[in-house]
């Protein structure tokens, strides 16, 4: 068996959202196919990833060197020792092949996304949803049947106030959700404590109810809010700080006892055995969301959580960032802390199966083999395009 | 006045180099011209820049966002107060937009080549040397007549052994160089340690041979190496650890009293903050080596000089990484330690003016407007396809 061709398109995602940072007027997706010559159900396999969102589009570096990498191995040094399937980590060693050390984004958001994309192949050569593969590797075949979901959410936008929070809350705990994250840092800390206190009202519990700075502050604000948001006892706090300014949120870490949550801008094993190490970030407590397509893939993801296993941390700490498919599968077969969920807001890129309900705060892991993108219509739709 | 286009082309290195962690048979460089409507000996001004060596070809970023919002910005908007010339910190800050926080190689390669072409710009329009424009504006105006520069090689070579290696050196003192850097880490470490034995017999004085490790070295080989080099008090020892593992820097420079080298592998001030406040490096004696066309340019440059002016690092301190011509303005603008040459070894991106001379260890800054790209043949030709 082979992969017989890697195709790739980039998407606009047409978002006017804004967080208190930046705007995503102009964000791109790149979405990959990785197509094989093994035939399922009277077609070729083909695996499908997009490089999550935030990130833009990075079809040229996998047009330049990824793809053309992948085309020129010999396609048995890209399979298992059985030659029944691709090995993803043998592709994640030849795509990496000529790249210098350090400058991780440029290339992870690329690589990381055909890896994604090679592992729903895998998954449905083998038959299985990707949860169960991952499991099978990585967790002892231990796979739930379901995983805690929160939802994000909480924008601010002109002529919103405190009401339309709520009301905006209640919907999503109408959905199944329990547990909402909202943005903090677009007003001032009085009117966010408002919006905090009136969020609360509604969730009902304390650790239903975490915030999201978008690493907007500076040293003097991302201190007051802990100071201000502290008393709340909230789920966590996310973003204090710059993502890579371990000083500040090891300061903040000591000014702020609950749990605090980042590391969704960070790209390599490196950079987050930086972040526990020179953050103090607490494995007691503290949230960890790497977003898995953007940092390499699932293979990296795995040394990841064995370098910050050496520091304490387990497995339950890892929200990753990016509300979709691909991720509800990684926290599924790895047994990570949850997902996140952004309903419509980030496109045909945001949420899971069509079909997908949460329930009481969780969502069912899909059965259908692969990631199931399939039960997606369109997202497929586009997917689709790239093989057909 | 206004910038009228920005152009890019990538060119293939065609380089055959390999050191001890990757080679550069794939890599590629972009050539960016910045074209403005003002008129300087009968043409219009337009300012050149390249993305150094080591990071693949940026176009793609260039086309698909910053040229566009360069392109967009009222033409205003991007000119200093008096109206007169280009604002490189406007400039900056307009393709920054958008852009969400961390994440750095992704754009700062782009950003970066662009930004120096701007500053070629600028200076041309003012005609006068880069150099005297960056020591008006961040030196108080001082700015020497010469800077120093150092020479690399000493890579491994199959059938090279250590009387070919003085050979080279030899060949490189007579060409005015007193200082020279050679690889290690591709061979034993008694092999290696006969390589620098033999360099310190021909270059005559142990501050005048560094070594090169490009981030090879596991935990255990950085210590070994550390361990075995320390005796010889070398100029500096470059890269003994992975970009990011401060960790294990600051541990190697527990054990290493001599001057270490590192940081060509970081594109933020960020980064670079972190590394001399985690990796334990030393203000007094340690080197560090920013690659600026490769971390968002100039003025991004002269914020990360204040940032680690904090922690007590002069401007004498920093060796940046890029043989070229926009490096050496750089070094003498700023009044940085020294810059690095690399004759013949990057194909027309490595090296100065085609009529430039070392002497004694020493290159003169150049007079004409701007870099002066037009004074090296081979590369020019490339710049002017993007203008003609």
């Amino acid at each position: 068996m082979r992969i017989t061709d890697i195709r790739e398109t980039a998407v606009a995602l047409k978002s006017d959202l804004r967080n208190a940072v930046f705007d995503f007027s102009e964000m791109t997706t790149s979405v990959v196919a990785v197509i094989t010559d093994v035939v399922r159900e009277g077609r070729p396999v083909a695996g499908f990833a997009f490089n999550s969102t935030g990130r833009y589009a990075c079809g040229a570096q996998m047009r330049d060197r990824f793809i053309p990498r992948l085309r020129k191995a010999p396609p048995g040094s890209l399979l298992n020792d059985a030659g029944d399937n691709l090995d993803a980590e043998k592709i994640l060693a030849c795509m990496m092949q000529r790249e210098k050390p350090g400058g991780h984004t440029e290339r992870s958001v690329a690589i990381g996304t055909i890896e994604v994309a090679v592992w729903d192949a895998i998954a449905k050569i083998a038959g299985k949803p990707l949860h169960r593969v991952l499991a099978e590797k990585y967790s002892g075949g231990r796979s739930p049947q379901r995983v805690p979901c929160y939802v994000g959410g909480g924008w601010y936008e002109p002529g919103k106030g405190v009401k339309e929070l709520q009301d905006e809350i209640r919907a999503r705990l109408d959905q199944g959700y329990t547990t909402m994250k909202i943005k903090v840092g677009g007003a001032a800390i009085p009117e966010d404590v408002k919006r905090v206190e009136a969020a609360l009202a509604v969730v009902g519990a304390a650790d239903r109810l975490a915030v999201d700075a978008n690493a907007g502050f500076d040293r003097t604000r991302a201190l007051a809010y802990a100071k201000a948001l502290a008393p709340f006892r909230l789920r966590w706090f996310e973003e204090p700080t710059g993502p890579l300014d371990y000083a500040l949120l090891a300061d903040v870490a000591a000014e702020y006892d609950s749990p605090i949550g980042t590391g969704e801008n960070l790209f390599s094993t490196e950079d987050v055995e930086n972040l526990v190490r020179f953050g103090r970030l607490r494995p007691d407590r503290d949230i960890i969301q790497t977003d898995v397509p953007q940092s390499y893939g699932i293979v990296q993801f795995s040394r990841t959580l064995e370098a910050v296993k050496r520091h304490g941390w387990e497995r339950k700490s890892f929200f990753p960032h990016g509300g979709n498919q691909m991720t509800l599968h990684i926290v599924g077969g790895f047994g990570l802390g949850g997902c996140e969920a952004y309903p419509g807001v980030f496109g045909i890129f945001a949420g899971f199966a069509d079909d997908a309900r949460v329930e009481n705060g969780f969502l069912k892991l899909p059965e259908r083999p692969g990631i199931g993108f399939e039960a997606q219509n369109a997202l497929y739709a586009v997917m689709r395009e790239l093989v057909d």
